[in-house]
């Protein structure tokens, strides 16, 4: 598979398509079941791997960690990605309230009791997971900083912060910001227009696209939109001859990947079967007419 | 008349006021009368001629060209701006959608057929005519440069560009871009409130203002706010004891050349009486007051 | 109290609290008791005083000014922020419609006007009180160098400058903008949001808030969201064990001294035991799921 690097951090690479796993828990997968899907990914190319402290109620990374201790040589085969920052109210945090916590102690505190849960001394990827409106960019930059230095974080990013919330956190950093984990759909493509991935990449960031099929939306959905769009989507995997099935799938991941940013897509399907189909996105080429009708169908209306 | 230059390019300097060709195949004048509207554009000042691929359904520059060809020692008198990467469905263009490229290869075709259409051998001022969101900026920016260098297009800019897009492209670019057209009029001042022209001013970017009577809405719309705006462009053309018929227009223009980034108004008409009456606003200064009771009429509101 | 300063200009601070003196003409204070009132602020640690030539129809600082020469020795107490540009329709100013004015000749009078009416050789912080559409830049910074070079102003900043608007004239100047006044409290909080106050952090300029309690709205209210701040005010003010008519007010202001870019909340009330008691909000340090509870009352949702 494709491999997507900046000449921020030129050694740094990530997978073309990366593994989504804010709903492992969901999956009702046995540890070896989840090593079993592990290694068909990695197989497959798709190295990334997606995580949060928060998601599945705080207990992803440690069903992650848990498949991991069975066969931990997995470890340097994946590129490890998780995210802070966030509080959900619950037991889990002791919250009252969800909230965002950019603060050093939380984002030292939530770091650690990730390496911890996955059971990992080092992510490869931070990401901040919201911009939060009391971020101290002088502090936090430090405390990213030394996090980076005592070894617990390779590289450093965020997720979606807009452009002026990236430039403040960058100006006090040393270390590139190298991503920015956004969302972005044939549903949600605004992104495309209002400085987003432009930002990324006049700078050079690497674009990840969270809900690429926007939560299902793009398949399922009955709004007037998410319509227009599966007949789009139909229409298009018809007259290129794909199958009925996977299809609008893959031409709704193309069009993604079509994007000059570079944006990588996360997918979030436990189903390997599923996923395995989706990678065929990657020998879809779209021709600029198609990709301007998709967008037309996903914007209801015609460029200017 | 007035030039207008920009320290990015000192020698490069184009007319206060732009003559602008999209309508030349409506005004159904011949080659031979369409030499006599452009001397006469050139002996009162207006030296710049604003153009586009797509104009006329992609004739208007075969039209110019076609003049041209009469009296060919016109060229040098004139400043030639035109504009590529918007592809309008039809039998013309072979599309089946409008949408827009900024690709390497349309972009080098569309300037080429540009040049063979008019019958010159450089255009003075290329324009990406709309932001893209396919633009890869470093392909486009390689392209340009090359056209640049092979004596294809003398000087580089944008039209309908917001600034993070402009920043984008330029980023990438050793020339400068150093114009972007946008809109602008009594009826749409927006951009002098949204960044866009503040991102001009800031950067030396000279502004050209396309549709600067709203499209005629100024003059003949019978909506709210057209009609506020004509009340008080007829108010104070009699205050000033401007001509009835022409004062208007000429307040109108007075009103976006007071402009402190040094717009440059397109004109569209092929009345030649018209345009002349026009140029008048060139010698009309509107103090303060005037200017913010006209932009409140156009606005509908006064300022915070 | 606590000062703040920016590393823009190292050795000039402003106090942790400022005082408005919009309504100093409503007071209905003689000019001895407007003396007892500036000396119980500065006594207090409120140092930096806050005026603007329209205020109080253009008579505020000559309120101000007739109170000084009774005791010429508060001066140098005092850090004197005042601000142009705004010209109000009225007898005062001899204008037909509001509007405003960052020409050079405007400026120049205003200024002069503003220290003549207070009664001061050099104002220590002169804002540009509106971002004017008609902004020459260039020959703005000219006028304010010169103002600065002649003593007349110390330092230099604006008010209600959005980003952009803030570059362009920082753009044209030697001398840093060393402050941005803008709107902010919890009903009105978007200036955390949309990269005003993020612009402000970045590049170290010191922002001040005015209408921090939105214009009395965060008292006595009585739309929705004004309800729902005030019973979010009520409730943390008596878990909080504070006094019931206060309580809220240091809240408040709590709540805005809490962000990180070092808002100075601008107070302009004139009852002196409702000043001392804000400034016990310097005391209060609100947690994180304090603040975000007060945000949700503020936006009546919850974050993302």
């Amino acid at each position: 598979m494709q491999r997507v690097s900046s000449s921020l951090a030129p050694e740094f690479s990530l997978s073309r398509i990366a593994f989504g796993l804010w709903r492992l828990t969901d999956w009702g997968y046995s540890p070896a079941e989840r090593v079993s899907l592990f290694e068909r990914m990695l197989d497959l190319g798709v190295t990334t791997f997606d995580l949060a402290d928060i998601y599945g109620d705080y207990r992803c990374e440690q069903f992650f960690g848990e498949a991991l201790r069975l066969k931990p040589q997995l470890r340097e085969r994946i590129e490890l990605v998780s995210k802070c920052s966030i509080r959900l109210a619950g037991e889990a945090s002791g919250a009252r309230i969800n909230h965002y916590d950019t603060g050093a102690a939380h984002v030292r505190m939530a770091v650690e009791t990730s390496l911890r849960d996955m059971g990992v001394e080092q992510m490869d990827l931070l990401l901040l997971h919201r911009p939060d409106p009391l971020m101290d960019a002088d502090a936090l930059a430090k405390v990213l900083e030394t996090l980076v230095q005592e070894g617990k974080v390779k590289q450093l990013g965020v997720s979606n912060f807009l452009p002026h919330q990236f430039d403040l956190l960058q100006s006090r950093l040393s270390s590139p910001l190298v991503a920015n984990q956004i969302e972005a759909s044939l549903l949600h493509s605004v992104a495309m227009f209002d400085g987003q991935l432009d930002h990324c990449q006049q700078h050079r960031v690497i674009p990840m696209a969270w809900s690429p099929f926007a939560g299902g939306r793009l398949f399922s959905g009955t709004d007037e939109d998410a319509v227009r769009v599966q007949q789009e989507l139909k229409h298009l995997s018809a007259a290129r001859g794909l199958n009925a099935e996977d299809g609008p799938m893959q031409l709704a991941l193309a069009w993604l990947l079509k994007h000059p940013s570079n944006m990588i897509p996360v997918l979030g399907s436990g189903n390997p079967q599923r996923l395995e189909a989706a990678l065929s996105a990657l020998e879809l080429e779209l021709d600029r007419e198609e990709w301007f009708e998709l967008l037309r169908a996903g914007r209801g209306r015609d460029v200017d």
